[in-house]
């Protein structure tokens, strides 16, 4: 919920003054020197918790505490004795590679079993492509708004973001002519998160043509996260772009997991898909395998457990999609019939998240004071995911249909009344 | 098998010249700059092993794949129910880091649980540890000889390695003076591998207390990696310190996990033991909760099997011990036999490796080639440890008895041939 300030860096290290000897105090890195203080928020979220009320938690992002789906028979594989070997290939168990090329191949991308790279998590995978792809000092393109979790990320390998603007008027478009001018001579990657989260919006084709030329031409990198790439609300539009998995033109990076695919995120396995032009896709596919050979993060009863685990996702992956749908409806339904046009929720392609344009009479973090305060619904405030200006809560969709239906509408009721003067 | 070279960085990314617009080739980060071309030794082991001989590898290090343990009775905890729910604590579930309290208590060890950090593995301890503790261009100290991981692991956070020696001649005591001279003023923690590998030797206390004060004075963290602490040959000798967990003098990390603890390196889950004065405890616990948060590493269900697991260790470790035991008996035996005073074994307190004397007739690649060739035996060239000087060769102690003892015979017999010209 809190979102932390990353200080700024304070130049290289001096060299300490006086002798050799004199005792000096020890110094962590400037790269973990986060503000840990906390802000308002914060604690009035901390006292809000603590003091035992009942909470309606709209930020609540972790599949397995909202009842979506019985898990049981997909960790029930782990425990087989067949994990009793440990078999360390860098990039992945074969078959376990080769179920993350068939996830693809049955959604219509070609993605070869040796381009596929295991890891623990899509935040591993995001490490080891900012190791690969940038030195200090570089800076990788990242999309605003977006998810913020990219800023620590990217601040322990010693790399900068840059961002570039979606826009919010053409359905969260990628500005391709701010890309361009935010990439300069140090730049080595764009970022999408795609579907993006909270936006829920797939990049257009056309914009998909011409990030990949662009990134061509100036030696850069895609890395893109689709974990929420299964999620589409109904069909996607016929000029939207289903998923990067398989781009030729650039150099490209797909992530994706069972966090998302199987809502799963305790399992801890993620990967990554590499394609582009083939001899940079094979050069960063052997250096990716010395990254991934220096760590060996996955566990090897989770990798042999694969192939049956992603065989099983057609019925998790419908009850996610009818749960969130139901509590976008029941969302749109309360708006409907208590937001007397104070409340606008933004249309979205697909993902897990809404984003509600809210009156500017309070700022964000006024709105999620009020809300908590007075209604014990907790909400995101615009500014985590960067939004381009105030006045936006996000909440997310998937909390059990009764508790979110109810809540919607005393939130909706509430910031309605609070503009009316109450 | 293979030692990989780091190549020299080059200088910090110059400025590309010419327009921005015109095309630019993609560029990977120096840091994964390494040569991947091998060398003649790893083609020599890649073609015996393609040839399908029968190869007795004595560099093997995979317990699971030593028929030590039955582990089917250590992996079933993993598929239990309780895994459905992810409990995503950045430090990990209470309960796993109380058990890992209970291991050091038990070991006669005060480790509180409020001071363990759970990870994937120790190779991303030291990941995590380098980012908390060092800029780029910041260096660590690090034992030789030792084992090569920390290369690969510093190299991918931008920090130097600046090694420090261990006597032979004085049971592999640390050279402190030696250590103190090479501490220069952007050196940030002493790396120590405890007991060493391979040279299986436990610090003694005296220079235990020394390092620490000197640490202390110097305003250098301690990163023990004491993944081998469990596996002394019967009883240390007094003068030697079992472990450092709970060390209070100096800012202490301490690392271990299931991959040695419990011969289960398939499981993913290690853990470091912070310790030293209080306030630079607590502030490198903050940062180090900061990084967890980040990366999320570790599976719940290991994590919910762990209080389980690790109360099994015994006979676990009794089993490895009493391979390792019978293993270093029947390497013994062949020397007394076969040797002819050409081999010798360098003492060791405990660890999972031997380290052979051996006339430098040939060097390592040449005695690792030929016997690979004539006796279809791998052992590691000492200079993949960085031994001191030419003329050492590492085995593994995990083997069967039986494949063990009747290819140490042919062993030791090959070298001894080898000096009476045969």
């Amino acid at each position: 919920m809190e979102k932390r300030v990353i200080l700024d860096r304070p130049p290289a290290a001096e060299a300490d003054a006086g002798h050799a000897r004199a005792p000096r105090p020890l110094r962590f890195a400037a790269r973990t020197g986060w503000d840990l203080s906390g802000n308002s928020l914060a604690s009035v979220l901390a006292e809000a918790r603590g003091a035992g009320r009942a909470l309606v938690d709209f930020t609540e992002s972790n599949p397995t505490r909202c009842g979506i789906v019985e898990a049981a028979h997909l960790i029930a594989p782990l425990g087989e004795p067949r994990g009793e070997r440990y078999a360390p290939l860098p990039l992945g168990d074969p078959a376990a590679r080769a179920a993350v090329s068939r996830y693809y191949q049955e959604r219509g991308l070609d993605v070869d079993p040796s381009s596929v790279v295991l890891t623990a998590s899509t935040s591993e995978a995001y490490g080891w492509l900012l190791k690969l792809l940038a030195e200090r000092g570089d800076d990788v393109l990242v999309p605003v708004p977006s998810y913020p979790l990219l800023e620590y990320l990217a601040c322990l390998e010693d790399v900068a973001l840059t961002p570039y603007p979606l826009l919010r008027e053409e359905g969260w478009r990628i500005d391709l002519g701010a890309l361009e001018r935010a990439a300069g001579e140090r730049t080595r990657a764009v970022v999408l998160v795609h579907p993006n989260n909270p936006t829920g919006s797939f990049v257009r084709r056309d914009d998909a043509a011409a990030l990949e030329a662009c990134a061509r031409e100036r030696g850069l990198a895609l890395i893109v996260d689709e974990v929420f790439g299964d999620y589409a609300h109904g069909d996607l539009a016929p000029d939207r772009l289903p998923s990067f998995a398989g781009a030729r033109q650039a150099l490209t990076f797909v992530l994706s997991g069972l966090s998302k695919v199987m809502a799963l995120p305790q399992l801890k396995l993620g990967w990554i898909a590499v394609s582009g032009p083939p001899e940079l896709a094979a050069a960063a596919l052997e250096r990716l395998e010395v990254i991934a050979d220096t760590y060996l993060s996955v566990g090897t009863p989770v990798q042999l457990a694969l192939p049956e685990i992603l065989a099983s996702r057609a019925p998790v992956q419908r009850a996610i999609l009818s749960r969130v749908q139901a509590n976008l409806a029941a969302l749109d339904a309360a708006i409907a019939a208590r937001a007397g046009g104070a409340v606008r929720r933004l249309p979205i392609d697909g993902g897990w998240y809404a984003t509600l344009e809210v009156p500017r009479v309070h700022d964000e973090d006024g709105w999620v004071e009020l809300l908590v305060r007075d209604e014990g619904i907790i909400v995101h405030p615009g500014y985590f995911f960067d939004m381009p200006r105030d006045g936006f809560l996000v909440v997310g969709l998937l909390l059990d249909p009764d508790v979110f239906a109810e809540a919607a509408l005393r939130l909706v009721g509430r910031i309605a009344r609070a503009i009316s003067g109450e």
